[in-house]
Parts: structure tokens; sequence; C-alpha cells
């Protein structure tokens, strides 16, 4: 029983390696810095196509046709629009809350609501994506202390999104950005959350109860709680000539850099990549971009210096954080928002569980002492 | 990229056999039949100690003295009271909605009302078992339509329970009877639900993110959604000549029998063993409880002669069942009082994984297709 003799023990706790089976959904490439959706390149896939059309792909293995994404749109917006008026549903939106925890909460109503009993369905995963979409721009409202502006059946759900938490019309620079946001962090393979999600339809509950611990998971600093600590970085930063002086000391009091580091990617992060693009066209506050442009490159430069072994390289959260801040998102809904596109890879996961009903069950070793 | 031919596939994708590291707190020795927690055999344990001294071994490795105990009834019950003066909490107290979905939501609007944001102490794991258990008995009594009973402090946590949720003062022997319920059931190793918490604190996210994942996995009738199921079979088989007719048919169906099978024990479940004899001092209904163990006996030599290899046996949900069924709890809660015997594991072992913070993050192999 000693923990050192086993052969299966994984002191790190992590299950590093060690694979759940075959998926065909998405495939997170770490050395070669490659992301994949059903056989699509997400940097590919962010230039042509948007959110609702990737979240039909991840769903089905396709992109899908004109009438097929009016009609995944008419289904995601009916479920955003239903969350207004649930009563039990608003109640949960108390906006001085910690905003994951309304969204969990959310979720765990609208899943009551619909008395989700067991598996669940594409149209499930639909009305799972419109109701997270909804209770999070409420929420937003809410904090913002704004009447909700209305849902719009001819607009992409980016921009249903910020229309509602704001009441006023965004710009098209501002739902292209939130739109390429969302399609490059729909999905990345078996973080987490998305295992959370797994683990917990393997025993045949709902996907309601999958999507709740989901967003459980993301909320931890460690997984999804981390792209608003870059902006406050950035902050502390303040200018370019406070760069290396202010990240040599943390670094050399051992502290982790927001925005550095994957358990997976050991190169540069294709989503940081694409993200850096789509901030560089947005280009509506150039000084804040070149501030974040130079930190990266001293953070990039020192990590190289004091830690050569280790291939620190710039991760997804440094450029979803310069990219939801110009378009002016609360950042406090930065990690919520997150959860919305990773309903997509999320509930294709769990719909892909499902047809495996087995359960997913490790063990521990037992180190404690024996009866005497 | 082939899933046959990397030798970390595990095609069930259950992790059969693979250990997430050391664990102080249980161990299930399922070739000998024997469920130890933190040192003390459970089937000793039920004899004489109470489930509130069993969840304060669970949480500290080792029983309380008789202040601690006072000391950590006095947290649990305030936490019980206090579900009844929240509102949004009583909001998702639905009695028309399925029951573990509206534990999932009150636990999680209890942790939003709390703010908890990272991570969970001994105290927050005494709250959360107060929490539970005032959010299920109130549920029961809206179910019941009763006035809910009071929560006395020189009473153990059983007694209140089912006090609140019938308002009427239960019997010794009920109250006995649950008890040794609620301690048999209190931690089972590294089952599905108590490890969807320990993967969402691995994030570092809070005790009560991890919970609500975790009442999401027992609601699956893979997991904790089966004792109800046993009392249905019974009904339908209603007499002892109907037994083994009733039983070839769903054998020879390819049916699974409710109450007989684990993943884990391969001989009599203790569990089982214990709460059959819980069940026997019982008493109260001697007709039902000679049918169940008539089911049992037979049910056992059908099963040993249709499938002589698999070595199944009765567990524990066969006489959780019987037990819960002569105290006349309402079968819709058979699952939730699980979760809350439960929430002591569950929290024991998210208050130990939350001193490695290191991110339960496993692979999938990726079969689908390569962008062309």
């Amino acid at each position: 029983m000693a923990t050192d003799t086993n052969p299966r023990m994984h002191p790190g706790t992590g299950l590093e390696g060690i694979s759940i089976g075959p998926s065909d959904i998405g495939l997170v490439d770490g050395e070669n810095g490659q992301l994949i959706y059903r056989g699509h390149d997400a940097e590919v896939l962010v230039r042509e196509h948007g959110f609702e059309e990737v979240a039909h792909l991840l769903w089905t293995g396709r992109l899908p046709s004109a009438e097929e994404l009016a009609a995944l749109r008419a289904t995601v917006y009916a479920s955003m629009r239903r969350v207004a008026e649930e009563p039990a549903t608003l109640a949960t939106l108390d906006p001085t809350a910690l905003p994951m925890d309304v969204v969990r909460s959310a979720i765990s109503m609208w899943a009551q609501s619909r008395h989700l009993e067991e598996g669940g369905t594409p149209a499930d995963a639909q009305a799972a994506l419109g109701a997270i979409a909804g209770a999070v721009a409420l929420l937003g409202a809410r904090r913002a202390g704004v009447e909700p502006g209305a849902i719009k059946d001819e607009d992409s759900l980016a921009c249903n999104y910020l229309r509602v938490m704001r009441g006023t019309e965004p710009t098209d620079a501002q739902v292209g950005a939130l739109d390429a946001y969302l399609v490059l962090t729909a999905e990345h393979g078996m973080n987490a959350s998305t295992f959370t999600g797994r683990v917990i339809v393997s025993t045949a509950s709902d996907l309601g109860s999958g999507l709740v611990g989901a967003i459980g998971a993301l909320k931890g600093k460690l997984h999804g709680g981390a792209p608003s600590h870059v902006s406050s970085m950035i902050d502390e930063i303040g200018t370019i000539d406070n760069a290396e002086p202010w990240l040599r000391e943390k670094i050399e009091a051992g502290e982790r850099l927001m925005g550095f580091g994957h358990r997976v990617y050991k190169t540069y992060d294709p989503r940081a990549r694409a993200l850096g693009e789509v901030a560089e066209r947005l280009g509506s506050d150039d000084e804040r971009l070149g501030l974040a442009r130079h930190v990266e490159q001293t953070a990039l430069r020192l990590l190289h210096e004091y830690k050569p072994d280790r291939r620190l390289y710039t991760n997804v959260e440094y450029y979803a954080a310069a990219v939801l801040e110009t378009i002016d998102l609360d950042p406090g809904l930065y990690t919520p928002t997150f959860a919305v596109s990773r309903t997509a890879g999320w509930t294709a996961h769990m719909l892909e569980q499902m047809a495996y009903p087995r359960l997913i069950r490790p063990q521990v070793d037992y180190v404690g002492p024996m009866p005497g």
C-alpha cells in the first residue's frame, strides 16, 4: 500500500498523459501549436466562419447550410429570450454575487425548469447555449444597471449578446472581435471542465448537470479564472519603462506570470496568435495594445533568461484579455463569456460521452491507517 | 493516431484501474468486502458511532470529543436553519421538479450567497452538510405538504432531518435506521461523484462548485439513481411465487437487475450486509422484508446460474431501499438523502485535493479527420 511502489501512481494526481479514450471532436497539438476542430484548423475557421457555424461543426461534424444556421439561431435565441421569463432563474442573477456562481446557479435552474432527466440531444445543446448566453448577458445588464437590449433573429450571437448586456448597438468591429474570441475558445480537448462534464454524464446523468459541473471547474483560477488577471497585470505595470523591473521582480519572487505557460502547448498558443491579430485589427486603443505587446516581448525574453528549460510561451489568456478589453467588456464577465463559448465544446463532448455508457471511475491508493 | 495502437488507450473510457494518487480517507477492498474510513471498519463504526461523529472522522482523521461533537452540530444546524431564511435558495425548492435538480440548484445558491471564491475549510464542509440536509428536508416538507418541524440542537442530524421533513416526531427506531444508512453511505473511495468534486477543486475552484458537480454526477442512474428502482422492482414482483419467473424473464431479456453487481465489490457488499441487519432489527414490516430476502436469494441463485463468471452479489442499493422504505421515506428523496450522507465524504476528499494544487487533466485521443 506504500505510495512509491505502485507502478500506476501519479504523484501529481493530475492524470497527465492518461487518455480517457477516442474522440472525434478536437485535437490540441501542443508541440506544433495547432488546434483542430473536427478536421478544421481553428485559425482558418476564425477567418471564414462565425461562432454559431463553429458550434454546429462541433456538434455535428460539419458546417451548417444557411437554412441549418437559421434554424440553429432560432433555437438558441428562443432559449436566450426565455431566461428573462423564468422567475426562479432570474432570482439567481444577483449582480453583487461572484459572476461564475451566478452562471452556475442560472444553468442549474434552467436545467431544473426543463426537467432534464437523463442524457441529452443536440437540441438540448442548442438550448443550453442560448440559456448561458442569455443568463450572462442579462447579468451584464444588471451589473451595468442598464435596460437589456433586444435579441434579433438576423444577428449573430455575439451581436445579440453585446446588445442585451449594454442596451445599445455594438459596433461591427466589436461584434467581429467577440465572435473571433468565441470561435477560438469554443473547444480545447480534454481540459478540466470538459473532463468534468464527461465524468458527470458518464453516470447517465443529464446534460444540464454536466454543464453545471463544467462551469464550476472553469471558475477555478488554474483553469478559466485568469484573463481578468492579465488586464490587472498590465494595469499595474502601467508604462513601457516599468515592464522589465516589474516582471523581473515577480519572476525572482517565484510568482507565476499571468498569460504565459500552458500544460499542453510547448510553443506559441495558436489561439493567442489569432487573437493577437484580432487585437491588431481592432486597434481602437493603440497605446494599450503597444504596452501589451511590449510586456509580452519582455516577459518572453525574461522567462527564457530565468527558465530556459521550461518552454514558456504566451497563452490564450494574454490576448483574450487584450481583445475583451478593447471591446470594453466588464472584466467580471471575462470568465463567464469564456463559459458561453466553451458551452459549444462542453456539450459536443458530453453528447459524444453519452454514446459510451460507461462510468468514468478511477481509483485512489489508500495510504491511511488500517483497523488495529 | 489510430485508437488500437496507443498503449495508454482505455477503450471503455472508464479509467479503470488508474489511480489519481494517494489518499488517507477511505479504502474500498472489493476482494475482501471491507470498507475502511480513516482506519476504522465501517461495519464496526455503524454499531458504535453516529453520522456526525463519522463526518468528523472523515474530515479530521479522528472521532470527536463530546465538546467537538456539540460544536460540529451547532455549525451544521445553524446552516440547516439558514436555508429557510434565504429567499433565492428557497426559490429553488420546487416540489414538482426532479429532486436531484433541486438539490443541485439549492447548493449552488447556497455557495453563491456565501461568496465562496476559492478553496474551502472544514467549517465550510460543516456548513455545506447543514445546507444540503436543510434543503432536502425542506423539500421533503414541501413535497408532503406539511409545515416543517423544528431543528433541536440536542438531537442527531438524522432526527432533525426526519422531523423537518415530516413536521412530526420520528421514532427512535426510524432515527437509528436512518443514522445507520447515513454512516454506511458517507464515503466510498473514488466513485464518479467524489472524483467529479476532486477534478473541480483541482482547478482552485471552491468547495461549493465541487459539491454541485458531485450532486450532478450522483443524479445519474449508473451511480446514485438506483435505490428507488429496487423498491419499484419489489413492488412489481409483488409475491414470493412471482419472484423466479419475473427475475428469469428480466435476465433472459438481458436486463440489468437493480441492486446487484458493483464495479469494485467482487463479493457481498459490506454495506448491504450491515444495512440488511438494520432492516432486520427494524422489522416493522416483516412481510415486505421477507419478500425482499426471497427476491435477493432467488436473484443471486439465478445470476450464478446464468452468469457464473461475473461474480455478481447484492450491492448497497438493495438494502438501502429496504431500510429507507421501512422508515417510510419518500422514494423521490432516496438519492437526495444519499447526497446528504455522501457530502461528508465528498467534502473530505475535496479538502484533501486542495492540499495538492495540481490540475486534473487527462487526454483524449483525437481520431477525427485532419485538415485536407
